[in-house]
């Protein structure tokens, strides 16, 4: 069980903290995996009392929370809710939060503890590090944690700034930077299949590997999330963060042990061994579309170039995987909204069914599925009736939802509850940050000299130029699951 | 398609021509599997007309057949079935069949080719062996092939004399002896399952694998076949042929290609690696038992020693397998009515869940499904939802027929079929048998001086001492999955 804390949530008056944070913390203490002590202090510009704020985020778990909020727990858990109003780069709001939060320690036993949450846009993040710092709230006589959303940074140089910005104030320990997808059971699920089951390790290599896919697509557009998007594109948004990770975590070498610096350790081994494209190769390499609509979407500049999909070729040169390509794809109004990591294994070196070619035969694949319908298969071929040899290509299926049930955590619980415990192994270091916008940093470049990306219509896969990454190699992207 | 030819059954009027022969090769003939010209002629002691053997054949077709007949499938099948009557240890019986024989050649085409299928017991073998050959009925200007039922032999000896006295009279490509295990689609996968998928081969040895187990289980007692059962006992009746086979198939190297003469010699290679127990040995490393009520059965001795269970623990002395125990266990008046291959994998070599120890995690276990619900699964751990890492072990699972639907070929059809077409690849060589009689023939010595074996309660998997036999290793017997 955690410390007594309080959550100051900067941003308070945000999307974010109405269908993610809120609920998640609502839920954690109904379920008695945060302490009753636990409180919530919310900030931003909009002036609230605390009964009004607490009557809005009221509405935001009704409306998002995975459980209904009854009389009995909202009542408890909104009587531990506050909220202060100011403007985040004047003084005077943090000595109104300081004033709070001794009010809130003297009241509940929150000892001082303290999880910042920055859930504003990035640009106010390092006004918010700094009056935190100056304003003396550090002093408090307890932990301080800092929660960092993405995107962290919009380049390397400028991650490398926002890492120094911030350590002004919090160390490195103190820094928990929030990828929601590290909280997914699935994706938790993967190191667990990896390292706590014997027989994949051995063929999890070069030898037996021929190549892996990952995919994180969405069905939907950019809705109302056009202006910020369109600053963004889908390489920041999805493929510097969420793809690198799950590379990460499928490459990654066994860590020495389950703790943040084991895991982490491994993880940024692999990205460092993941190779840089000069320009030259970016062409060929990499693919990238724009849906056809995205122009005319609210907020998005009429003459816009920004992605909306990309798809890369990334080779890990170490000995685990050297040779091995690693496509990864990530785009807004896909044919369906599907997150899958495929690891296809190398054909068999001889057939002994003469009347079947090597060709014929489909190669092993493992799925992992991450969203939705949260599973695993493995395709192998099995042999159809008859006098003669036929293999055909069948599944072995594993759901995930029929062995633990439907109710499990939402990602941002289970990473709200590790910050509270003060365990950032599912966070991102600072390393960690630096190397990931460090791989993609060349593509960044080479296409901010290039115009519109080809088009796609909305519910494809993307542009053709995607296909030519695994044809170039005599490969194909699987259509993912369903 | 097989060329026409006259199946030749002697026993005719047994069990076996009723329950399987016959509706085999009506299934084969409605299918398109065998040509229209097949003809069948029966022969035993028994005097009767065609048309009372065709009477008789079909209440057995309708009766065991998977496909009831109908009036136009039968009609065309009941005009090919012949029968004549005879003593099979007399010459003149052995002229009629070469009578009858020619004047089917002559108005079907059949073309002088013949499948002789042995039904009987197996004492009268010699003498029908014999008498094809003298009689002349060899010199029919087509192919010949003499199909010979289990068991082979009971012993060593005895198979090795019997296999010279068929010699005498057919070569050793013209012989095709028979196990019906062989014919089960679910058996034929194991080796399409090994070697169309890249994936299992690189763990399927001493490094990955711990321990195999081959169930055969039946929840029935002797039934009706109480005299003849009581003069064989579990060993030669299942263990020696079925247990044998089925160890062979799963430890086999990949055979050059998928005809009778590669895939037969890796078998052989396999049962010459079976390590032969000293009797001293015998004791500890193998268990007998006999069912409670056993010798109540009709046609059985009262004080009879013979054993309804028997369970070995084998290992195969060769590279890939030095150490692994292979644990085999044939009964009836089990539990269930199973027959599974249980290829249980080695711990992880590493736990980085400090909270779960090495020996708390179950290690993978791949089960091969023969029969019932065809099929394989693989248990591994996966991760139950939440901030600690607890591993929970499932299964991935794959059902044969969900796939391939359920009205695949029985055993027999496919047996008879592969006779017909002159591919031994499913039958059972000289050599193999030998061999197979070899590696049990110790215990079978070192058990004949023994008493009566312990009892076991019907409905239970067996005597207290085959719990020891894995029990001994620190390992356990699984309960099969049902």
């Amino acid at each position: 069980m955690p410390d007594p804390c309080v959550v100051v949530i900067f941003g308070a008056s945000g999307d974010l903290t109405a269908r993610k944070l809120l609920p998640a913390l609502f839920n954690l203490r109904r379920a008695g995996l945060a302490p009753e002590e636990t409180c919530v202090l919310g900030t931003a510009r909009t002036d609230h009392s605390n009964a009004e704020f607490a009557e809005h985020m009221r509405a935001a778990v009704e409306e998002h929370s995975r459980i209904a909020p009854d009389e009995e727990s909202w009542g408890s858990f909104a009587d531990d809710l506050f909220y202060v109003s100011g403007d985040l780069s004047s003084d005077d709001t943090y000595r109104a939060l300081r004033a709070k939060l001794e009010q809130i320690d003297a009241g509940h036993g929150t000892a001082g503890n303290r999880v910042w949450y920055l859930a504003t846009a990035p640009r106010f993040f390092p006004a918010i590090a700094d009056g935190i710092g100056k304003s003396g709230l550090l002093d408090s006589g307890g932990w301080h944690r800092l929660v960092v959303e993405k995107p962290f940074g919009s380049d390397l140089a400028s991650a490398c700034e926002l890492n120094a910005v911030l350590n002004r104030t919090f160390s490195e320990d103190q820094i928990f930077r929030i990828d929601h997808y590290l909280g997914k059971e699935t994706v938790q699920n993967l190191l667990v299949f990896r390292f706590a089951n014997a027989i994949f390790e051995p063929i999890w290599n070069r030898r037996y590997v021929d190549h892996v896919q990952i995919t994180v697509a969405e069905d939907m557009g950019v809705g109302s999330r056009g202006a910020s998007y369109d600053q963004t594109g889908a390489l920041r948004d999805v493929a510097q963060n969420h793809l690198l990770q799950l590379l990460a975590l499928v490459a990654m070498e066994p860590p020495v042990s389950w703790d943040a610096t084991s895991i982490r350790n491994e993880k940024v081994q692999v990205l460092r061994a993941v190779r840089r494209w000069p320009p030259s190769e970016c062409g060929t390499l990499t693919a990238r579309g724009q849906y056809e609509g995205y122009r005319q979407e609210k907020g998005v500049d009429p003459k816009s170039s920004t992605e909306t999909f990309v798809a890369i070729e990334y080779f890990v040169d170490n000995w685990r995987w050297a040779g091995v390509p690693f496509y990864l794809r990530t785009g807004k109004a896909m044919a369906a909204k599907v997150t899958e990591i495929a690891i296809q294994f190398q054909r068999v070196p001889h057939l002994l069914f003469a009347k079947t070619a090597v060709e014929e035969l489909e190669p092993n694949v493992l799925v992992l599925r991450i969203q939705p319908d949260e599973g695993i298969s493995l395709t192998f071929g099995a042999k159809v009736p008859g006098h003669d040899v036929n293999v055909r290509t069948v599944d072995m299926e594993f759901d995930y939802e029929s062995d633990f049930g439907s109710g499990t955590p939402e990602a941002y619980e289970r990473l709200l509850q590790d910050c509270m415990l003060g365990d950032a192994t599912l966070f991102t270091r600072a390393d960690e940050i630096e190397e990931a916008w460090e791989v993609v940093e060349p593509v960044l470049r080479y296409w901010s000299g290039g115009g519109r990306p080809g088009t796609y219509a909305p519910g494809t896969w993307g542009p053709a130029s995607s296909d030519e990454l695994p044809g170039r190699d005599g490969r194909a992207w699987r259509n993912p699951s369903l």
